[in-house]
């Protein structure tokens, strides 16, 4: 690494990012020590405002786009290169951590004002991006701020999307856009040179193993599935159990099944079974309904595709009495993230002397929609016991800051 | 039988009685057919008010006590005589039908009707109870205005048990009680001279043999239990199975290792899981929390006996990274009849000439609790196919007629 690198990248501060994760931890704070700031809320207005005013102290410009996703610009030396850009997401979970998202957006900034305080000029201009709704809590999906930017979804398709309470995308995102009027409007979908996000892990591998950062090499693939089971509610005292059609029995006879399809002795896929609804759920009457999610994921692209095909079989063989309906919910494929970036951000790692693995994501993130636009990488710092989704999501500020030094790091690289 | 209480017999009316069923079927009436009138619901309420006001027109008084339970009384000559009691109950599952529990109320009312028009007055008052939350389809457990009236439980246990909407049944009930507060309040527990139930069999055997009446000559034991299991929450795509604590994973363990226990080649065993409760329940979160009945039962109290003490211990050694809680609900030991009124009701059927065969009952009912506290009995009448705690539930207006028949005569012998 240039010496001038090296420098910026010493001028990463742990105490002054701690500093402002925990004044953000502040705008949509919980009881419990978490936050919830839901996609263009009043919160996420107060985040978007704070994170604004510290970029424009770092001398950098401002813009924002139609879906709300926010750029801040520091200019290269080559005024016609593509930005090298990073970032994530402000929102959160309803009853989320402190550091989901925010933290790869306030380590960009970090990374910045390093870069600011050593003097280095970068060719390329950096540019940390905060992406609209990452999390999906409040509006469904998520990802939609990358998915509009990317050009792999329009925003039109997401404007009338209502939350909870009945209030429309449209209008909860006019009021985001309307409220820093003097931002510079922007449209601009040209491709970066490179992504790179940093993010907590949300798992507890780099912890279980004493690793600083994790060199995130792609995304795993994902399938949802809906399953419903239709069976017949009978009386549990009188209805012998051979003239049952018990859909709780068959549901479970189904997961069993499941079960074994995704079993798995080198623990790499996801099974979860998250979400079961039974009717009329009374102990004294045989279930007439079941409706359960499935959540398969795998890193290999030919390994979810297999196991996704084989789920509806698995059910359907497991089901004999009652009938079935198998609805796919979600459906993504494997991201491998581009090499290059993957190795300039394990040679930051190798450079800093930090321990780091190779791993992927089990996670989605806005990486994935940047992925398939520019070479793009992500650094997972630890995350305490993996907990995340969760207002006892905790991470350590030595932890945070070894991961926006990598990132400066990889950025002033990739940017020159 | 004497030529007055066989005038009375002959004056049931078997449109009249079909018409009161169908006027209450169309209280909480659904779509498929059936009815869903939760216990201390607005249309267990309104119920209440149809069945006063025709009570009422007989020159009935009611009363009713701190659960709610209803008694309409019809005076005997002797004023000193404890009461002969028959009725059942007004709840019905989520997606019940139109006769479970509700004929036997009123065919107890059709009975009195026919007492009034034959003008016969027996020594002993007749009264005809409705008794609160047979169903326990809303609140748990089942049978509990019986179980409080004749003081197997106590009131207090039961007020802050909640619904699946977290509504208190303490805060139900006094709406249920306030709704009508002309009633006479009543503590009474003295023991009636006797009690005799009439309802649909809720089983296939009558209608497979060709019988009109079942003789029951008691009710199978049963043991329920709420099962919690608490794990923790995680994200779905990131935590590795192993490093889990999947409540829904071990609470599916735990449910396997209860269908092993009470495996039957006889078919004489119901185990039943009729209702479960997942937290957070969302698709990409790791259960931290279940919820789940057990519905056990069995004809013979040593069976009965074996398999509920091995519940617990059943859960327990399935469950293994998990914590769990197994709390007994209900215990019902078998229950035999009172010879004397299974006699009468024999009686009844044999002087009436309707075909009848003698027979234990699947189902709980209140006059298990009655049958602590006075001699007690029951008059089954088939119903279609068998099926019960379904909206499809169905019966003859010729069969309800001949129950009816059969209960009047027996409380007019029991009566006097």
């Amino acid at each position: 690494m240039r010496e001038a690198h090296l420098d910026a990248v010493g001028r990463v501060d742990p105490e002054r990012l701690w500093r402002r994760l925990m004044e953000m931890a502040r705008i949509g704070a919980l009881p419990g020590g978490g936050v919830n700031r839901a996609a263009f809320s009043a919160e996420d207005i107060a985040a978007r405002k704070r994170l604004v005013s510290w970029a424009r102290a770092l001398g950098c410009s401002v813009a924002q786009d139609a879906i709300g996703n926010l750029f801040i610009h520091r200019a290269g030396t080559d005024p016609r290169a593509a930005p090298v850009m990073t970032g994530s997401h402000m929102d959160s979970q309803p009853r989320g951590g402190r550091f989901d998202g925010i933290y790869g957006v306030l380590a960009g900034l970090e990374a910045i004002e390093a870069m600011e305080r050593a003097g280095v000029r970068t060719r390329r201009p950096v540019e940390v991006v905060a992406w609209s709704n990452e999390e999906g809590g409040r509006f469904q999906p998520c990802t939609m701020g990358s998915a509009v930017h990317t050009g792999a979804k329009q925003l039109g398709e997401f404007l009338s999307v209502t939350d909870n309470d009945g209030v429309a995308l449209g209008d909860a995102l006019a009021r985001t856009l309307a409220a820093m009027p003097d931002l510079e409007q922007r449209e601009r979908k040209a491709p970066a040179a490179a992504y790179i996000e940093a993010h907590i892990e949300q798992g507890p591998l780099l912890e279980l193993e004493g690793a600083t950062i994790g060199v995130v090499t792609g995304i795993q693939g994902l399938r949802w599935f809906n399953v419903e089971i239709t069976g017949e509610t009978a009386h549990a005292g009188t209805t012998p159990l051979a003239g049952r059609r018990d859909a709780l029995r068959e549901a479970i006879d189904a997961i069993n099944a499941l079960r074994e399809l995704t079993r798995d002795e080198t623990d790499t896929v996801r099974f979860t079974i998250g979400r079961v609804l039974v009717s009329p759920n009374s102990p004294n009457s045989v279930p007439s309904h079941v409706l359960f999610s499935v959540d398969v994921r795998h890193p290999d692209a030919a390994t979810i595709e297999r196991l996704g095909s084989a789920v509806e079989p698995a059910v359907r063989s497991a089901v004999r009495r009652c009938s079935v309906a198998v609805n796919p919910t979600l459906t993504d494929d494997p991201c491998t993230f581009d090499p290059g970036v993957v190795a300039a951000v394990e040679r930051a790692a190798r450079t800093l002397d930090l321990p780091f693995r190779r791993m992927p994501s089990g996670a989605s993130h806005d990486a994935m929609y940047m992925a398939r636009v520019c070479p793009t990488g992500m650094i997972f710092v630890p995350c305490e016991r993996g907990v995340s989704h969760n207002e006892a999501e905790n991470a350590k500020p030595g932890d945070l800051a070894a991961g926006a030094r990598v990132l400066a790091a990889a950025l002033l690289e990739l940017a020159d």
